[in-house]
């Protein structure tokens, strides 16, 4: 389902709105501004009709020519932020979290030290030793429920992975940030000067209208292809993680969606037109095309276009080496 | 994928040709003349396009302006056929038979008794206890291959199959019958009277342009809507079998197909555009849609226009209760 075209946060998978919608509108009505987003400048009219949809004005929509990672990404927001001394709440617009009132508790709680200058990174609490994500080894605490961090891990290998879960020290990188922009763009500064740069000529090389904001394609690209993680977390010396439990997913696979979704007395999690007798434990979603299902159990079952993905529960990381297996 | 509007008869589900196809050109080239082809009117062009594609070239497509069973649809063609005396080969257009030598064979042996006046029908050996199929007690020889029908038995609770299979001395009625026009005509005169009359009625009162033949609509609906077996067969003393082996099917369900499908190593049988990774013994078959299938087995897997059927092999029979389902 999740294409070039129409990527996995602008599809209603988890709820009857698209994960952008759902983001878009995850703190409205807290203290915070209207949001920038950040985005390829291909899918504009879509993200402009799926936030009018739920009354979500942005300050700005900044569109990028070109996809050079979250650093470049998250320096055009801190620049074109209104105010420089004001706290980025910085999140991915395709991760689910159930527990909003979790979420809104370890902002709260990481506000103080953040306006005193930490960057902080929110690490959600291990369930399960995943090897699809960088970890975060938790260090002393530096204020109520905020640590510093003693140091990030690459994603890693299974032995590992198990090692930290067991430990109970560590935390997953979720990849959502806290920070003012001023501290982020002096980090930048610091660590990619030639990043920070590029970024800042691509914004005066741009143009602005209204709330679009068009990057110079130019010196964009010339801004070095890296994550924050990368560039600037794991290098910053005053970085600190709020651990918190919020029911977060990044609805990685159909397992994963699987796991999130509403399901009936039988465990299905159904969306779309599905017919499902006698049929247990099953994920199927449709965005068109009818779907009957008879006497099935544990399957994943997708449709969408022109497009039919049958699969057992536990195997959706398989889908990678499908799509391979078709463009052969 | 069988529907009212393209039914079973015209798909290509066995081969690349159509079971309309591939039952017009079955004795193609024997002592048989070019085929008689009664059909419901709406399928009209459908008929002509795939007739025509294989070189089928019928003597007389008669145009059902409804349909009224066996009986009358094969008294159609028995009118209409050039010469009374001659044979005619009765085939439903929608039975696969796998081995046409022993078919041709068989029709041989018949032939005899056939142009003697009797009426033939071919008795499948069977070899399950199958309880869709009505059975044929199987007497005394009364020429090479060619047996005195004892009687016929409507289809059977499994435990008279059970029997009937352990006994060996029954056949599945088939459906295709060999026999003289007049035999049939004459016992339609004496059995079904008014069945006859109304058809001639429909002849007469209808119209014929080149190869089209549309019987009046008024008086056959005054047809009584019986199959040969009941009209006919089971009342006549004329009346043969001629047991034989030659890889009939009836194509009744998805299990039926895949199991006479040809299969790749896995045991897949798959017709269109189908990717299966790790996939045993499935069938898919899809007319549009493009099918991705990993780490499955013992699947049948059918995309038809807007419709996504999956269910486990050997419950093919309960797509009718879906259909059900489906309607309310």
């Amino acid at each position: 389902m999740s294409r070039p075209e129409r990527p996995k946060q602008m599809l209603a998978l988890t709820a009857d709105e698209t994960m952008l919608q759902l983001t878009a509108t995850r703190v409205a009505g807290e203290a915070f501004d209207a949001p920038i987003v950040v985005a390829n400048a291909r899918h504009t009219d879509m993200i402009e009709e799926q936030l009018a949809a739920v009354g979500a004005k942005p300050q700005a929509l900044i569109l990028e020519p070109i996809g050079r990672n979250t650093a470049p990404a998250i320096a055009l927001a801190a620049l074109v932020a209104r105010d420089p001394e004001a706290p980025l709440l910085v999140m991915p617009s395709d991760h689910v979290i159930e527990d909003v009132d979790a979420f809104r508790a370890a902002i709260a709680a990481a506000l103080p030290v953040v306006q005193d200058g930490w960057m902080v990174t929110f690490g959600i609490a291990p369930d399960a030793p995943e090897i699809g994500y960088g970890y975060i080894k938790v260090g002393e605490p530096i204020a109520d429920g905020v640590h510093r961090v003693d140091r990030f891990v690459e994603k890693p290998p299974l032995a590992d992975a198990e090692a930290m879960l067991a430990d109970g020290g560590y935390a997953w990188n979720g990849g959502i940030f806290l920070f003012r922009a001023d501290a982020y763009l002096d980090a930048l500064a610091q660590y990619e000067p030639v990043m920070l740069d590029a970024v800042r000529r691509s914004l005066a090389e741009g143009e602005r209208v209204g709330t679009h904001v068009r990057p110079a394609a130019k010196p964009f690209a010339e801004a070095p292809n890296e994550s924050i993680d990368y560039a600037v977390m794991e290098k910053a010396s005053r970085v600190a993680v709020v651990p918190v439990t919020m029911g977060w997913n990044d609805v990685g696979s159909w397992d994963a969606l699987h796991a999130i979704s509403a399901a009936d007395a039988g465990g299905n999690a159904i969306r779309g037109d599905v017919i499902a007798l006698d049929t247990t434990n099953c994920l199927a979603r449709t965005d068109g095309a009818r779907i009957a299902m008879v006497g099935v159990s544990n399957l994943i079952v997708v449709a969408s276009g022109n497009d039919i993905l049958i699969l057992p529960r536990g195997r959706s990381q398989e889908v990678k080496k499908l799509l391979e297996a078709m463009k052969d």
